[in-house]
């Protein structure tokens, strides 16, 4: 199943995705939300479409696509989880998943403008996996154990602040991933048995030129080692995201240059649907 | 004024604190939490209370005393923020903020047992001053335009687990702040006017013996400067908590061991409450 969030920013409808058509679920849950993706939300809107409970969108098109989940209570980012990627910004490859956070403010729609932060001189894509978790996961005795505890994914664009994230940081990378806008998600938060998530490919562009083009299955840490390892030092909690690192193709290899207002970024991933950003100048 | 949170965890009842008497606040607000703060929630709290619209609370003092405010948006913390913390760590006192972060799931109440998270063998104390947003802060002119945005002061404890934050991280230290129960918080939110914020004393004690005693003077950057800063990375919501850092005394100094099952953490700083955690073993 897809699911995914129309409508304004804080006034977002959800809707369930069948045969390209969009169906409000109001009449099954409020939002997309941790309590929806931790009880038998997704199960119980299945049911209501299959019982033809549900109701197309009428003009669903010319809604604004919001995030597919509601804001998340914590977006856990792994760092330098692509081989190349780590290689292009001077590391090695890591041999522990390597943990920073945004915060979760930072969740946007997928088409959403994004201002260039004031005074930004490296603002930098990344596309991304993102997981969202559904159901609580602590302790857990495996990586196989792991894959219960997901509700679905979602393409991620974990927008960054190089100078903030690497010059000014005191080397904790938060400080350069948490500006207004920095993690467009969506469009659809895609059910497990849709995808074979370790086998996606997924590219980015700017101005329509490529810029990233790898796979999932390149990952240093699959997302069953990622959630079980995390779970050892944290409570993952419905709803929650995390978004599972970027491969090689960025601005900070400086092979590229940095965005700037009037840029366009597009990205997408088989299965997940595609983004398009443009970039704005932060007002004054 | 003073704001608490009293009851069983996720049930907590708002009150207000005047002279040692905890009244019932929900005739004027359902929590303590961004709304309330963001809007006239105190002011309008002040003004029933000497209307004489509020309640004394039965059998407060056999309540338990929760997290003071609703869980936030985010978990901002100020690493080496005081210079001798930071030799004592081996490190120079840092020329801007850094910044890292705790999952906001790990609030919790000032005396709430604290489960030593399985596998840890470095499990640590840091007293801390708490800012609490109370209005949205992005882009900043100044220092001195921050402390409009606080709605007042807590005291906290930012529990780390040394070899999850230092050894087996990469760097990024958010990995060893994140347990269950490692952001106690609390007994009291205290506004502004009630505190010299600059000029309070911090203590901890393990199982009665002194180990942390400074002052928030000894602050590297201040608060003012700490909100300013971070307000051009990012936005600040009503509800966020921010840690300012801890001073010298900590385990992870080599001068005294690291917490074990058994044993009783206190801390105090002036005006702002006092907390006792006891450690515990993490269930298997």
């Amino acid at each position: 199943m897809k699911f995914a969030r129309l409508g304004s920013p804080e006034h977002e409808m959800p809707v369930l995705i069948d045969n390209g058509v969009s169906y409000d679920l109001r009449p099954v849950t409020g939002d997309i939300d941790g309590a929806f993706l931790a009880g038998d939300g997704p199960a119980r809107a299945a049911a209501a479409l299959a019982a033809g409970e549900l109701t197309p969108v009428d003009g669903a098109d010319g809604l604004r696509v919001g995030a597919p989940i509601a804001r998340p209570g914590a977006v856990l980012c792994i760092g330098m989880n692509y081989a190349a990627h780590a290689a292009e910004s001077g590391s090695q490859p890591p041999s522990v998943p390597i943990l920073f956070m945004k915060t979760p403010n930072t969740v946007v729609g997928p088409n959403d403008p994004v201002e260039i932060p004031r005074d930004s001189e490296k603002t930098d894509w990344e596309v991304e996996l993102g997981v969202v978790i559904g159901s609580r996961a602590l302790y857990l005795d495996s990586p196989e154990a792991a894959l219960d505890h997901v509700a679905g994914f979602v393409l991620a664009n974990d927008l960054s602040e190089r100078t903030w994230q690497l010059e000014v940081s005191g080397g904790q990378w938060s400080k350069g991933k948490s500006a207004p806008g920095f993690c467009p998600i969506g469009p659809w938060l895609v059910t497990p048995d849709e995808v074979d998530h370790q086998q996606l490919r997924l590219r980015s562009f700017v101005n329509g030129e490529p810029r990233q083009d790898s796979n999932t299955s390149d990952m240093v840490f699959d997302v069953a080692t990622i959630i079980w390892q995390l779970s050892q030092y944290l409570a993952l909690e419905p709803g929650d995201l995390i978004l599972t690192g970027t491969p090689e193709g960025v601005a900070l290899s400086g092979r590229f240059p940095f965005l700037r207002a009037g840029d366009t970024v597009e990205l997408d991933i088989a299965g997940l649907g595609a983004q398009r950003q443009e970039f704005v100048a932060a007002a004054r």
